[in-house]
């Protein structure tokens, strides 16, 4: 019953990622937030809050060498992220810890960047009844909402360290919002939109805690062209090898 | 000394406008700006805030009939306004006001639409030794500032009604921030940015008084083509009758 397949994370990298069909599986939104969020020489470690299967590892481990932390609550997903770090032989790179991301920061390390691809929905919005509880859990504010995320990151976020996400641009002002109340000052957003002319339907953001103001709104990224396949910039993500 | 000169304000519009080389000459954030506004059957008037020489004014007498009022509070300004009426024979439609914004609104009339092409700067931010005072007042925070500008348009709009601005996205957190502190709900953005793959330096933003959460995040507009041209998009603003 535990429907298991084998799937090429990106296209020509030697990368492969188990997923089930009955739980989260990476998306567009998980490749755009690898590729986003800000990596430099000054980082220890990467902690990603509500992990997964490891996607977001995974791709992070085609740009850094340090270490990176997964942190998922669901036991099953847990088990699923484990199998993707030995399939990938990342071991060595990549920490999966089986807790609630609100218990985690409570004592955990400090940290120069924190990524979250979180739930987008409350958890009375956009019900799906066919939804199992994976992906409730995956997609609704059931287990964290975006306050206690934002307060999570704080709290482990060294002085001038990043924390970057992924989520809906009707969300944006709250989340502008809660990133200055826990003191994480928006540096960079970057709106993806579906194609040439239609309003934006993801955007990524990274703020730095306890960073000076001062807002970049950076080139607009379209996901489609106008056929709907992939544009050439999310190919390139997906790991095609385009020529331009 | 006044060195006034006739400009054509739309390229195939039968439409000119006196403007002096020593006071603010309207740019593209004015065009912008006068076709970003939402103008629909309810409205009644339209204010502008700082008006200058009326040319949002002009602008929007193309896309509505409804009365225009434009407030400026520099004598000279003013003067072009009411010369600029005259020579496009727009005395129906629209008034002009020598007032402080401040002052203004004490007693006017409730309205659907307010819009404001503000000064952008702070009084101590980019100053410019060779601006005149006239300069300086249309581009520094001198007169009036971001805080009073907001909080006086929120005083004279109707339930409902909404307030269009353009600015410059690195001060787009303070501006959101600004209309949520006076009950206007952020509702559209649109970035503006000088060409592809650069930084977004210009936005619109249009909130609702009282209105409900709900951002919408438009499609990206380009100024300018590779060639440093303006783009199709820009041109179509500015009357030129493009077929693509």
């Amino acid at each position: 019953m535990n429907q298991e397949v084998v799937n090429y994370l990106l296209a020509y990298e030697n990368m492969k990622i188990i997923q089930r069909k009955d739980m989260f599986n990476f998306s567009l939104d998980t490749v755009l937030l690898a590729h986003f969020c800000t990596i430099n020489k000054d980082l220890d470690e990467i902690v990603d809050f509500g992990t997964n299967n490891a996607a977001i590892p995974l791709l992070l481990s085609l740009r850094t060498d340090k270490k990176i932390t997964g942190i998922e609550i669901q036991k099953e997903a847990v088990d699923l992220a484990l199998k993707n770090i030995q399939l990938n032989h990342l071991e060595q790179q990549i920490e999966i810890i089986h807790s609630d991301i609100k218990e985690y920061v409570k004592d955990a390390q400090k940290v120069k960047l924190v990524i979250c691809n979180p739930p987008f929905f409350r958890v009375d919005e956009r019900s799906n009844l066919n939804e199992n509880e994976y992906l409730k859990i995956a997609r609704h504010e059931i287990k964290i909402n975006l306050e206690e995320i934002v307060q999570s990151a704080a709290r482990i976020l060294d002085n001038k360290g990043r924390f970057a996400m992924v989520h809906r641009p009707d969300r944006m002002i709250e989340i502008i919002n809660m990133m200055q109340k826990y003191d994480i000052e928006p540096k960079r957003i970057r709106f993806v939109y579906p194609k040439v002319g239609k309003d934006s339907h993801i955007f990524l953001i990274e703020g730095m805690y306890k960073g000076n103001k001062g807002l970049k709104i950076e080139a607009p990224l379209y996901a489609h062209n106008e056929d709907g396949s992939y544009s050439n910039e999310v190919r390139k993500m997906f790991g095609e090898d385009i020529h331009e």
